[in-house]
């Protein structure tokens, strides 16, 4: 009996380290075909160069619907298919514009700003009054409608430096804009300027990115300035108190347009009815061409299956790629999506988001069960050698997380934070600032671990 | 007896963990530090914008030798002293130029090149012949002198791009520029055309880098090609054999040039005998600033002895910056260190080197006895917050090696690697391709070594 234990036990080991050494082996094709044949970089040049920026309901967005589609045909996945949703359409309209008058120190200072979205503009008139300058919802709350009323609030609290991670920074500092323009509202605010959702404190433009109006409370314009100009402005304001602040946008919200999510898959051979599903957002900000945010993660989601086609490995598990529609302002896609999923009764058991730029990898973020995390975790072995440390801190994404209910784990791709707000939501994130080999390597950390979670479930 | 030895296990276990607290606490201090008003960028922006390029010899390095005395100076570090050290002075001269001839597809092509560093001149003669392409020595002495004499020899091994590490897919290819010209002109080549040591295969500038001419071998003249040009010559090279290439250089080596080390310093107080050196290479290529090649280093190094400084901590070991001069053409700097150090008696119980670009850390790389591995290997837990989790691959730099035989433990920083070789001796090693975060993340990282290292010897 003990004999046979041991025999047993063998067995086990020896099953384990074939199966490592198998996987460390299809791991390392997978790497090697991505980092010599692979085509997200192209696919990447043609989403920003060719297509270029593509908010909800812009021709841009219904361009990158049409051209996805036609990819995912091109590279032969079992099938491709659009998925319906209604999504928010704002436009931002002619040029806006910000100055800041009568400062007896500077003359009139013209500001780098832009509409925050999904904002109401100002029109033609503008609005014009004194600043006050807040750093947290609290101080406006002393202020009260006393200290607020009929003026323009300036939120200017900047990203907390000391985070490693600018997200934890981006975090810290996102309610200003998010929330800012209805809370300064409640106090009778006629307009908001936000300081740039930024690292840097000396940039020279601005960094849109959506506002949620509350119910029942007026909705009044708001723009952003970038860091440099919000700086000034708060060093004005310490000097002289009574300066005339101007700003003038033109941007509005349309009725809601119809779009797209892009789905395209590979049938599982054993487990069909169990999905695998990994994606990225295809709408991006006006102001560029949404390079990192989030042309990355779509491209780097396909390029998942084109990948693993092209390997010539067939999934037992069924994987798809999704083009999630209308992140930046709505979520609508991310909803439309969990909810089709809910209505089908498809089962996933993970879905992994890629929204955070197209940098070196680190990671991975999770969300799910401990067992599921674990099983995870276990990898780490597997994808250590490719700079994977970074595995099982919280994490997952904003189009996956209408998921979460239906029990599925929750995956972010989280590669290296520390340029992603240099460019995010700006006209600075544009294909040339991403680097090739960091975009393929993070398309193949992603396919790696689609391929141990096709091979093992969670 | 038991309840002694428990006590005692308790009294050990309070003890660590007061430690890991209070070391946990000082190296968060370094990081929000430094991220907070760090003078690193500050530091690079002025070697880098006002000095620029500092090849050893020429006038920016001289300035780059001036300045650095005097910002440590400025620092108010215990002392700051010149070492001096004779070194090469190469110059580039004049425009440099190349074309491949009658072409009859082509017509004539002009071709992106520069000079290799120490490499004889053609003069305004130039030098015209066939062109052989080979990828290998073992190709070339195949050829032999039948196939080589009196042509110039195209060395085009790519990067080896499955290499996750871009610093060992440039181990993989240095050779043919640093040695190829040597092991052409045994074969009676009159000229070298090297493809330039770069991850991409579509660049359009040339990256330098020095030639090592092997005793009693004619000195022929040698060219770095972009990587777009090399791939281009190897196409046209397929289709027609009887191209003639031409290429024009102006390069030659002057006498040995006086020139120093710059060397900044904080006495240790209980053991100021034993030195703990933190470095980077003061001379550039001339081609740009230096900015990741190794200005990044220097200002990091700097940065160190400053930020602890700052922060009013009082080393209990001996702690320098080294400004190494000639890392690129002649390593003279680090041989003279290592030489003084010994005649000195000096004691050196680490030297850590930062010579890998001003990118996101990533760890460290270490050469020495198992015991000093091992005890920094066990320094992992304090360091992995801030995204150092690679730590222990063998690892140095070249101006510190020399200090091997001294039994000194050398210590490489290694940030992320992926970009690095699109700038390394090229025009666009300039500042704007540093991110302020990043390299102050490096330089905070290389400070809590040295922290450790000092706190607790090796």
């Amino acid at each position: 009996m003990n004999k046979l234990f041991l025999i047993f036990i063998l067995f086990v080991i020896l099953n384990q380290s074939i199966a490592q050494s198998k996987d460390e082996t299809f791991i390392k094709q997978i790497f090697d075909k991505e980092l010599t044949e692979g085509k997200s970089y192209e696919m990447l040049e043609y989403l920003t160069i060719k297509i270029g920026a593509r908010l909800s309901g812009s021709p841009g967005a219904a361009a990158a619907v049409d051209w996805t589609r036609y990819i995912m045909n091109e590279y032969g996945f079992d099938s491709v298919y659009l998925q319906p949703v209604m999504v928010p359409h704002w436009i931002r309209g002619q040029k806006e514009s910000a100055r800041l008058l009568n400062s007896k120190k500077y003359g009139t200072i013209e500001l780098s700003i832009c509409a925050l979205g999904n904002t109401v503009g100002t029109g033609p008139s503008g609005v014009m009054s004194n600043v006050v300058e807040v750093k947290t919802f609290d101080e406006l709350k002393q202020l009260g409608e006393k200290g607020v009323k009929g003026k323009i609030v300036f939120f200017n609290r900047p990203f907390d430096a000391t985070m490693v991670s600018t997200f934890a920074a981006y975090g810290g500092a996102a309610d200003q804009r998010q929330l800012g323009p209805s809370e300064a509202a409640k106090y009778g605010a006629i307009g908001v300027m936000v300081r740039s959702m930024a690292s840097s404190s000396t940039e020279e433009y601005p960094h849109t990115g959506s506002v949620r109006y509350l119910p029942n409370i007026p909705k009044i314009p708001a723009v952003a300035v970038s860091t440099k100009h919000a700086e000034l402005l708060s060093k004005i304001l310490k000097e002289e108190k009574d300066l005339q602040l101007y700003f003038e946008t033109h941007c509005r919200m349309l009725d809601d347009a119809p779009s797209f999510n892009v789905i395209g898959e590979i049938k599982g051979s054993e487990f069909p009815g169990e999905i695998i599903a990994v994606g990225g957002h295809l709408d991006s900000w006006d102001l560029a061409q949404g390079a990192h945010d989030d042309g990355t993660g779509c491209v780097q989601s396909i390029e998942v299956l084109r990948l693993l086609k092209a390997i010539g490995y067939k999934p037992k598990r069924t994987i798809r790629a999704v083009m999630f529609m209308n992140e930046e302002n709505g979520l609508r896609g991310g909803q439309e999506y969990a909810k089709q999923a809910e209505l089908n009764k498809e089962k996933h058991i993970a879905a992994i988001e890629s929204d955070a730029g197209g940098f070196t990898p680190r990671g991975f973020g999770l969300t799910g069960t401990e067992e599921a995390k674990t099983k995870i975790k276990n990898w780490k072995p597997l994808l250590e050698p490719y700079g994977l440390w970074d595995i099982g801190k919280p994490g997952g994404g904003a189009d996956i997380s209408p998921l979460a209910p239906q029990g599925v784990t929750l995956i972010g791709f989280s590669p290296d934070s520390q340029r992603y707000f240099d460019y995010h939501h700006t006209k600075e994130d544009t294909f040339d600032k991403v680097n090739k080999r960091e975009l393929e390597l993070g398309a193949a950390s992603m396919t790696a671990l689609v391929y141990l979670i096709d091979q093992y479930g969670l």
